[in-house]
């Protein structure tokens, strides 16, 4: 009869001197929880561990206020159960207003399937595909590299370099920031290139903060490069500006990693015009209230005509990694240099041509990558 | 040059036994601040007050980890603005995800105009007024009382007394929870019209409970009272409920108490088929970013077809009370009875025939209601 003992509730800096257009990251936080049991193996109580992905801050008050205590007082009937303790937390939860606290249930969330793996002693995946996918796991997953930010003093010299060290690690497929000027995004974009080669080997982002006007003229200036990826030209809860840049650029678009919730991400499906054949849902569980929460918007897919290979999450952690493998995601984000240690994969892991393959530990794969399973134990106090 | 001293950050219980149909509120809290000023009147420091409104809980970690810290180092040049505090505390924070931080947010706006306003010495209606309506200021405002909510062992009989008390105190329209039961709830409607006859006096709520089919279900039961409107019968986020919706139910309708940002609130005008001759708005300034953020939602309504006067903003508070007099709003909500002492108007103002008067006192008029004001000086320990 597995039960949780105890949980604790840390808070880290993942600080840096990037930015995007819209945000720097210079006070960015993020919160790591440790939820303990009292399943033992080789003498130690299992631990499930879980953090927020980047971009929104450690919801640290949240946690301790309400999902912390709620979730110690879940009656989960003797089973770490994720789809049960999901209920527990959200109890007197009114609906709408998803932000913040679908970040708390999301670490939270994180933390109790990677403990629920460690205690049926598979893989994540493994666990994910045998509920979900009659136990069929993708072993290789496509990841792009993610970088490319603004930071004081960077030049198109240093992007290039900093490309050629994702190519060096194995990354076909890179993502640069664009919104700080048209002229000089198309310069950066036209430098990017003379190192990644065909259009098809580069994403470019501008995190939202484009109006439509300056989105259809982005739109008409990176149509000659079919792209991989235009990402997030507007307001993410602008359906309406989506739709309409539909109209206009007829390459691959991809938005949603600020949208938290099912009900959310359905209005970017009912309302943004996205095309099944060429555009990414970007939706990141870490974010928006957990695997239990995002298997609900997968759910939803195949009514509004997409599949989950459409989807590619923020946030470049192993969880949605795990969640690539088990449901069979088009891919996952990768930070190879940034928000460390929180991105990237397991250390044995190597990148081939932007595809990379899966941890074989029990859990969400965490003790396979040394930099942060330390963090997390050190930040917690665990072992 | 006015500065902010110190901002303090406390909680207060609104605990009580009552029920919607989504949520009970037996752990229901509120977070208090106090905006304290250099400018000394009396011999006494200016501070403004302000709180979160019912149905979310007291953001306390946030105010203290994100938003009070950046309040304080914000650079107003010397004046209490804030349309610049604004900016300043949503400084790196992405778009998207309007939860939680937008009632942190919220909180703080409140003070800042209270602050404000006593400044200048006015009230703040008059303050809105003066800057947004060419002074023009209406000085009588429609108020309905809220209530009607479940709670253990409340029969129809209670329910009666309970709007018959509304009546007796001035209020020729109430609202009663739905949600729980159709059979149920048409007994309820029934009593409720004994008391206060026409339908047109009662509104009825669902609290986003009802999936579409629910939802008609109860629109066909109802059509033949033409109720004051039928509130929230979907979830908020389900725009595409409350469009088909609006086809079937020819009566007034009222939703927006759960979206929180102008951009939310667009996409219920864009996608809701909300009908501008007869349905409400009731975005909550409290819950959704403050006066700024609001303003910025009522800028928005011409374009859809609406104005002012469909808004009767959900939270029955003093805030929303001195916009509905100084943007000329079509009214506010009242909690006569729950959420004490947050809820209700200035002590000298009583409702007659559902129409309530204004404060004089300068500010949000908190000094005229005696028990709030003697609450929110008690937790914050200020004068």
């Amino acid at each position: 009869m597995p039960s949780i003992t105890e949980i604790r509730n840390a808070v880290v800096p993942i600080s840096s001197d990037i930015s995007n257009a819209y945000i720097d990251f210079s006070a960015m936080t993020a919160s790591v929880v440790a939820v303990i049991s009292d399943v033992y193996r080789n003498g130690k109580p299992l631990v499930g561990y879980g953090f927020n992905s980047n971009g929104r801050y450690a919801p640290h008050g949240l946690l301790a206020e309400r999902f912390i205590p709620r979730l110690k007082q879940a009656d989960m009937g003797g089973v770490i159960e994720p789809e049960l303790a999901w209920e527990a937390m959200m109890v007197n939860e009114k609906p709408g207003g998803h932000g913040e606290r679908s970040v708390a249930v999301g670490v939270l969330d994180m933390a109790l399937w990677d403990l629920a793996a460690k205690i049926a002693d598979v893989p994540l995946y493994q666990l994910i595909a045998d509920r979900w996918r009659n136990g069929t796991v993708d072993n290789s997953i496509f990841v792009y590299a993610a970088g490319g930010y603004y930071y004081p003093g960077k030049g198109e010299g240093e992007l290039q370099k900093e490309l050629q060290s994702y190519r060096d690690r194995g990354y076909r497929v890179c993502k640069i920031k664009i919104g700080a000027d048209l002229e000089q995004d198309l310069a950066r974009i036209e430098a990017a290139l003379e190192v990644l080669g065909d259009g098809r080997n580069l994403a470019v982002d501008a995190n939202g903060r484009f109006n439509l006007e300056t989105a259809i003229a982005y739109a008409e200036a990176l149509k000659p490069y079919n792209l991989f990826w235009y990402e997030e030209a507007g307001d993410p809860l602008d359906f309406a500006l989506q739709s309409e840049l539909a109209k206009v650029y007829p390459h691959s678009m991809a938005t949603g990693e600020n949208l938290f919730s099912h009900q959310d991400a359905r209005n970017l499906l009912r309302y943004g015009n996205m095309r099944a054949d060429r555009d990414w849902l970007q939706v990141d569980c870490a974010l928006s209230y957990g695997l239990v929460e995002y298997k609900r918007f997968v759910d939803l897919l195949p009514e509004y005509g997409f599949s989950v290979k459409n989807c590619i999450p923020h946030g470049g952690h192993q969880m949605s990694l795990n969640i690539a493998a088990g449901l069979g995601l088009g891919g996952n984000e990768s930070y190879p240099d940034v928000f460390a240690p929180f991105g990237g994969f397991a250390d044995g892991c190597a990148v081939e041509d932007s595809m990379v393959g899966l941890h074989s530990c029990p859990g969400v794969g965490f003790e396979e990558k040394s930099n942060l399973i330390s963090v997390m134990r050190s930040a917690t106090e665990t072992q």
